[in-house]
C-alpha cells in the first residue's frame, strides 16, 4: 500500500482514496495541481504529512503547467490547519527541479516517521496499553506514520503494544482507518466511543496516550483533530503521559501560540446524519492542547517536552 | 406525546418508539412484563425516570401475570445501571394495588421534572448558552425532562436560552432525539461532534453544563451517559458550572460511591458500523462524575452541591 506516491505512467501523483477505506481499496491518480487540491480538501488524503506529500506532488505538477501562483493558492486553499501543506508548498516552488523536490519530500516523511518510532518507542514499557486517536498510521504519512509508527515500533521492538482506538468523530478515521492498519500489522487493539476515553482512564485500562499533531506551534501548544485536547485534560487528571509524534516539518515557529491558529470548521452534514432535516450543527475539525499538557514531542531528532516551546527545534530540511 | 402511557383501550402500557425517532413517529404496546423488559432492554424506553416508569407498569403486569418475581426479575435484568427501575419495580411490589401505584409514579415523575425544572433554571442567567449530553427531555422523563426540563423552564421564564447538544455516540440520543425535542420546542440550538465540547468551552462559547443522571451515589458520584465524566472536568479546567438534574428516586443511598455501581457494557455492534468486518470494541454506557466536578445537583426539592454527599436527600415517595 502506498498512501502518496508519483506513477510515472500514469505521469501523475496516485493517492489511495481513504474516504473509501476500509470497506474498498481503490486509488485516485491526480494529473494538476487543481485536482490534487480537490483530493486534500474532500480527505481523499489527510493526515499532515500526506497532505504535505500530496501538496509537493501538487506544486510540481502546478509548475509543469506553466501556473504555479494560481495552482500553489488553490493547494494552500484546500485545508488551512496542517502545517506542513504550506512548508511542502513552499520548498517545492522555490526548487530548481520540483519533481525531484516532491520526491525528496515524500521520501524524508518516511524516514522522519522511522526515526520518530525509534525515539517514541523508547518512552513505552513492555506490554503498554496505549489509547489513541484518528488515524496516525502510514496512511496519514506517505507510510509507517507519526503515532502509529511510535507504537509500530515498540511492536518491532517486541514490547507488545495493546491499543484503545478512539473512533475519532466526526469522519470515523479510527474506526476506519486505524483499526484497518492495526489488523495488517497484527497489533491487538480495541475500538471505543469518543466519550469513553474518561471511564478508560479512570478504571486505569491504559498507561500513555500518543497522538499526531496537524500544526505545533512556537510555544509548544499543539493543534491536532478535534477531541485531542479533551484526552489530553484526562491524561493529566489521571497521571497518564501524553505524547505527540510529529516530524519537525509539522512546527510552526512563525504562529506564536494555538489561539493564533486558523481552526477549519467542516460542512455540518458530517455530524448531522441522524438528526431531524435543517439541524445545525458546529463543525471544528481540530481542537488546541497547550503544550503544558503534553509530556513529549517526539520528533525525527528525539523526544523532549514541549512545555519551553519549539522554536528552538531544527527543521528537517 | 407521551413518552410512557398507560392504554385502557390496548390494555398495556404505551411507548414511543425511541430507536425509530426523529424518522419516525411509531408506538408500542406492551402487554406482558416479558415485553416490557424487552422494550427497556432495546432501548424502545430510555432515561432513567422513563425507564423507571416503565418498569412500574412492567411490575404492575407481572403482578396482574401472577408471575411477579419472574418478571420482576426479567425488567431488573434489562439494564443494570439506571437507579430509578429498581425504585420503581420496589414500589410497585409492595403497593396493594399494583397498577394504581404505577398511575402515581408516572404522574410523580412529571411533577418532580416541572420542580426541577423552577429550581434550575433560577441558576441560569438570561441568555444562557448550555451545552447538554444525551437526551434528558419529555422522552427521557415521560414528560417535560431533567436537563431539557431545566433548560425548558429557563425559555417558559424568558430567559432565551441557546443549547449545544451532544450528539452522544454511539446511540446518537442528542443528534436524535435532543435536538428533535428543541425543535418543538422552538428552543434555538446547535449540534456538535461529542469530541468538539473541548474547543468549545476553549473558546468561551457556553455558560454553564447540564446533563441528566442515571444514578447518584450516596456520597454524591453522579453516574450517567458515557461522556459526561470528561464534560465535567472540561467544565472545571475552564470555569464552567457543571450542574446535574436528577429526581431524589436517582439518588442510590444504598451505593456508596461511583466505584460501586454496576456499568452496563453494550454491544460491541454498536460502534463497529464503519470499522473493518470482526474488529472489537469496548462500549460502556455510562461514566463516573466525582461529586466534586458537580457545581449543583438539581432535584424537585431544589439545588445544591453534591460533594458533601447526598445520602441525607429525601426521597419523593
Amino acid at each position: 500500500m502506498a498512501t502518496v506516491e508519483w506513477d510515472p505512467d500514469a505521469d501523475g501523483v496516485r493517492l489511495i482514496d481513504q474516504t473509501r477505506l476500509p470497506r474498498e481499496e481503490a486509488y485516485v491518480v491526480c494529473r494538476t495541481a487543481a485536482e490534487v487540491a480537490v483530493a486534500i480538501r474532500n480527505m481523499v488524503v489527510r493526515g499532515a504529512p500526506a497532505i504535505g506529500a500530496a501538496a509537493a506532488y501538487g506544486t510540481a505538477l502546478a509548475a509543469r503547467e506553466g501556473r504555479l501562483e494560481e495552482g500553489t493558492a488553490q493547494i494552500r486553499a484546500a485545508r488551512p490547519t496542517a502545517r506542513d501543506l504550506f512548508w511542502a508548498v513552499e520548498l517545492v516552488e522555490r526548487a530548481a527541479n520540483p519533481i525531484d523536490e516532491a520526491h525528496r519530500i515524500a521520501r524524508s516523511v518516511v524516514e522522519a516517521c522511522k526515526a520518530m518510532g525509534r525515539h517514541g518507542a523508547a518512552l513505552l514499557p513492555h506490554g503498554v496499553r496505549v489509547v489513541t486517536i484518528c488515524n496516525t498510521g502510514a496512511l496519514a504519512t506517505v507510510d509507517y506514520g507519526t503515532g502509529l509508527g511510535v507504537i509500530r515500533a515498540a511492536e518491532e521492538a517486541g514490547k507488545r503494544p495493546f491499543v484503545y482506538v478512539m473512533e475519532t468523530r466526526p469522519r470515523a478515521q479510527g474506526a476506519r482507518l486505524t483499526t484497518w492498519e492495526l489488523r495488517k500489522l497484527s497489533i491487538p487493539h480495541r475500538l471505543i466511543a469518543d466519550s469513553a476515553a474518561g471511564l478508560l482512564l479512570q478504571r486505569g485500562m491504559v498507561d500513555a496516550a500518543i497522538s499526531g499533531a496537524d500544526r505545533v506551534c512556537a510555544n509548544g501548544d499543539v493543534v491536532n483533530k478535534i477531541g485531542t485536547y479533551p484526552l489530553a485534560l484526562l491524561c493529566r487528571e489521571h497521571g497518564i503521559p501524553f505524547y505527540v509524534a510529529a516530524p519537525t516539518s509539522t512546527i510552526d515557529r512563525d504562529t506564536p501560540d494555538g489561539a493564533s491558529v486558523p481552526i477549519e470548521e467542516r460542512s455540518a452534514e458530517e455530524i448531522t446524519t441522524f438528526a431531524p432535516p435543517g439541524t445545525d450543527a458546529w463543525n471544528p475539525a481540530f481542537d488546541v492542547t497547550p503544550a503544558g499538557l503534553v509530556a513529549a514531542l517526539v520528533t525525527e531528532h528525539g523526544a523532549r517536552a514541549p512545555s519551553h516551546g519549539c522554536a528552538g527545534e531544527r527543521a528537517r530540511v
